[in-house]
């Protein structure tokens, strides 16, 4: 076989066999394909897509280019979470501890942030002295010893993946779906739930900026994981606006220790119950969303959710006391509001415009090799339908000195006001089971 | 400027400005830009095409990235011409001493053959002891002193075109006709001839398979040469059939010695012709085509087409004795008949197979590492519309062992024979001033 032909092929619209491309991927690990071959042909799968079989077989190419994870033996339910990334998600801080509470063992592994999108790993590595680098056999033993795990991603796990991503970010061929579904389905696959639940944001923070586009994406990845034999269950929600108010690493922490007390913002606890009923009910741990539902309030209201993110935090090294306290996690110097220069109802606030000021305050990187800063961000002060007057605060922004004023004029920009209240719009925009 | 933020620009069909291609190929000459880059942005390009704005942008930005000859001083028209590879072509090899008989001065930098077509350097390296590799310098002067040259394409000009081509040769993105059609001209611009006259070949043996999209590519070029001061005429010529009968490197050699002496075959000297009298026009050598061709053909008649030839040789330390007796040329040892197995009359005879079959004797070259044999090849015995008997000879094949079976039988499949004759069909299909 020869990289070319392949690469003459799908740009010439033709299918792939499953041979070709386990032969493609392999041959890019042994280094006898070059990456500026296995980009031509990145771009030309970009322009002429992947069928289902294609999708498949690549997805299981991956998975099979490094360890696969198996907790089978464990006898009691293995569940995952992923997200595709938003503005002030921390969805994972707060579903893993509630799910591992409600009697589900988790075993996620997870990214750091790039551009506007914040990361798991960076949101806990925000609490001192805690490390999420852990290797397979640990982790493992986390799963079987706490009931929950929360690690950065092992490249001993899909590493075809990593080598593929790293090249695709830097050659405009992140963005397609059969390509984004096989990334995250063999990550998944590899790290051996037996069921997983994909939280698919669509809107200005996400990367799926429409509902159809959003949708197709669901299908594949939950149509992969069911043909691997991994319950898969996507739940499309809402990022138009920033979820929760805390745009920030240590910010997000705080956040979600509040809402594991029963004080955290509405949308935040909304998101969390739905990703989890959904993936109890997969994993056969209850029978309907609404017992499910039920089992997941009770771990809030009895406090054991947030015990169990308190067993996360010490198991992984960090300091306990963030946890009992979030007074204590970092926190920037300068705080300051954002005064409005207007008046009206609050009838959107820009998701990307917050994740793009975070950024640039400090809280994400632009390039992989960029530090991020805990403790800067955004707390948001209004949410939609709220209504403002001039001078009334928006926003906090924590940063590290003054923020300049096109700063402030930026982030100004992310809110819309207008005369009349907003018509609700629903948080949960669909199920793909 | 960052490659990748160009990359993901052309893939969603944007427009490059001028000093955005020209800082692409500066840094990738530099090496800022990997090839990786490179290639997704050449698949993109496959994928969205240039502008005829971007498209120049990108010739010149090839031309300009090394030597730019320059002939004026000479006083007299100095003309090139190019094919776009066919089989059979050797029309370099009895059109430039045609030119150069009729009173033009021709500066002709070629290329060596890859895959079923051939390339005039491997030919008229077929000759002992002629080098084909001489710098640019010693061309001009070759041009100056005798009024002729042919050499192998200088890594002197238009560098980054050579760098690309590689690139494209093994990422299948070669089939693009802005690519084509920069890659040709950027080359002919920094030749530094005034007038240029463009063989573009058409059907299963070209590039080029259809009409269409010969007429696109013609266009594109003549546009590119005319806007850079290089009056440019493209030529739409057959290539369905082999052109003339000899396939292989000094078979084609002796083709073109007898071609010049009269006793050609009659398309390979229309084909000359049409080129011929189209740039000696272009050039203002002559007021019409048909006064152009007059004195074409009598280079022929007289003899001094064929002298220019062999002062062509000389220059280039070959052993002109071949010129004066093609009996002297290197000759393969086993040269067979291809009988035909049916009969009827001639309809067809693939150019495709026929340089494949070429090609595995030895005659042309799989990738460019691949040695080739000057001597065998195949010389056809049939033309379209012949009548052919069962056992009457179809080809003869000049081989350096006995041919297999089953070469026999893939060149026995390049003959149509049907109960009827063809009807006629022409040579020049079109001309693109």
């Amino acid at each position: 076989m020869r990289a070319v032909d392949l690469i003459a092929a799908k740009r010439a619209g033709r299918a792939h066999t499953e041979d070709e491309i386990r032969w493609l991927v392999s041959a890019y690990m042994r280094d006898d394909v070059p990456d500026y071959q296995i980009s031509a042909w990145l771009m030309a799968v970009c322009w002429r897509g992947l069928t289902a079989d294609e999708t498949r077989a690549l997805t299981l190419a991956l998975a099979d280019s490094g360890r696969r994870l198996d907790f089978k033996a464990f006898g009691r339910p293995v569940v995952d979470k992923h997200s595709t990334g938003g503005v002030g998600d921390k969805t994972t801080l707060v579903l893993v501890p509630m799910l591992a509470a409600a009697g589900v063992s988790v075993a996620k592994m997870s990214g750091r942030g790039l551009g506007h999108t914040g990361g798991t790993i960076d949101k806990l590595e925000s609490i001192p002295g805690l490390s999420t680098s852990i290797d397979p056999d640990r982790f493992v033993a986390a799963v079987r010893d706490h009931g929950l795990a929360v690690a950065a991603q092992s490249p001993d796990l899909a590493p075809a993946d990593g080598r593929l991503y790293a090249l695709r970010d830097v050659t405009a061929t992140v963005e397609s779906i059969p390509l984004i579904a096989s990334s995250v389905m063999s990550k998944k696959i590899a790290t051996g739930a037996q069921a997983v639940v994909l939280d698919v944001k669509v809107g200005s923070g996400a990367f799926m900026k429409d509902l159809d586009s959003a949708r197709a994406l669901a299908r594949a990845m939950v149509d992969l994981g069911r043909s691997s034999g991994v319950e898969t269950v996507a739940v499309l929600t809402d990022m138009a606006i920033p979820l929760g108010a805390a745009i920030g690493n240590a910010l997000e922490v705080r956040e979600a220790v509040e809402t594991l007390s029963g004080q955290g913002p509405a949308d935040l606890l909304t998101v969390c119950c739905a990703l989890g009923r959904e993936v109890l009910v997969s994993a056969r741990v209850d029978g309907t969303p609404h017992e499910a539902e039920r089992r997941l309030t009770r771990t809030i209201d009895d406090g054991s959710a947030r015990a169990a993110l308190r067993r996360l935090v010490e198991s992984m090294g960090g300091d306990v006391r963030c946890i009992d306290d979030p007074g204590r996690l970092p926190a920037a110097p300068h705080v300051s509001p954002l005064a409005s220069s207007d008046e009206g109802y609050v009838t959107g606030v820009d998701a990307l415009v917050c994740g793009e000021v975070a950024m640039r305050l400090g809280a994400g990187r632009a390039t992989k090799q960029d530090a991020i800063d805990p403790a800067v961000g955004l707390v948001l002060r209004v949410k939609l339908g709220d209504r403002v007057t001039r001078g009334s605060a928006l926003a906090e922004i924590h940063a590290r000195s003054q923020p300049p004023v096109d700063l402030l004029d930026q982030l100004r920009g992310a809110f819309t006001l207008a005369p009349t209240p907003p018509s609700a719009s629903p948080l949960i925009l669909d199920v793909i089971r």
